[in-house]
């Protein structure tokens, strides 16, 4: 996605150990616009597939998957980190490993709003090593239910992620993927026009 | 706002305590369409205010704050709770008493996205003791910013936020406002139509 590449060369900054610093669009200040130019992107990639629910992770994802699920005209579903007060019927959990922090964290949905039948798209800012992806799958399959596939933001196509999910067969859209990080330069994969 | 305090009454739940259980539609599962005119109302009751940025406190605050934003055509700032990998320019903290929690907690955004006449419009899920909106109000005056008002969706008004709010001469917007919570029912305030 040309908008959103531009965006990353103009305002991400490359921090050590491979870190993509996009706080001044995505994760910190959020640029609305472009996060509505996201969700029509995505709606498009998975025309197809007869989505009843969007599914994400917070906080970072709310902004681009609430886009979404407006654009498709139905409910979106945030997987909490924390325990919550309210939070406590029917929960299904499934577990994060986060390798910046070197440690387990727990994710939960309540099951009372999964439907039988419910296709939910996953939609994350980052793609990296493809924990947070495998916990939110692991979520739906423990629902018993279907994730048509995964939008992403960001991809680190250099880490191990998109290939994990390439393997399991899951359909993956990554609107900007990235090669390399090295020399503080962002570098994207090329891609043949589609 | 009539449809809100509709969706209230159907799909809100009292539990123990005065806590308004609203992960139907607002903190868990999300009707984005809901928080698309949330937006609209918000936009229309400070459409005199000339807002450059909305800012609110992750991550319940987040969908209605992008709607906002969106409507608006500007920014949204998200206030963060934990300190992040990537979050570390120019910080600027202020604390958070969590009454529930019984437990103070740093909240914090980084003033480079924050222009010198920069004037907030702060949007939050909940207002009840006011500790999250006195934070917010914190950090814009920390970084000498204006703070136009206050957007709520939800006003718990028998609790002491939206007295001190307009003690400190605030521009307050609640939604819905609830009068109580008694017998496991909602009661909502009654106000003259405007």
């Amino acid at each position: 996605m040309k908008l959103l590449q531009e965006k990353i060369k103009q305002e991400g900054r490359v921090l050590k150990g491979n870190v993509l610093k996009v706080d001044a669009f995505l994760n910190h200040q959020v640029d609305v616009f472009l996060m509505q130019q996201i969700g029509k992107e995505f709606v498009k990639r998975f025309s197809t597939e007869q989505i009843t629910k969007v599914l994400t992770l917070e906080s970072s994802g709310i902004a681009p998957a609430a886009m979404v699920a407006l654009e498709l005209g139905v409910p979106l579903l945030v997987a909490r980190k924390c325990k919550s007060l309210t939070l406590t019927d029917e929960l299904v959990t499934a577990e994060v490993y986060s390798f910046t922090k070197q440690e387990t964290n727990q994710i939960m949905i309540s099951k009372q709003f999964v439907a039988k039948d419910e296709r939910f798209l996953i939609i994350d800012d980052f793609l990296a090593n493809g924990e947070a992806a495998k916990g939110l799958l692991d979520l739906v399959e423990k629902c018993s239910a279907t994730a048509v596939g995964i939008g992403i933001v960001i991809e680190k196509s250099f880490q191990n992620g998109r290939k994990w999910l390439n393997e399991q067969g899951i359909h993956v859209e990554s609107l900007a993927r990235i090669a390399s990080l090295n020399n503080n330069t962002v570098t994207f994969v090329v891609e043949e026009m589609k």
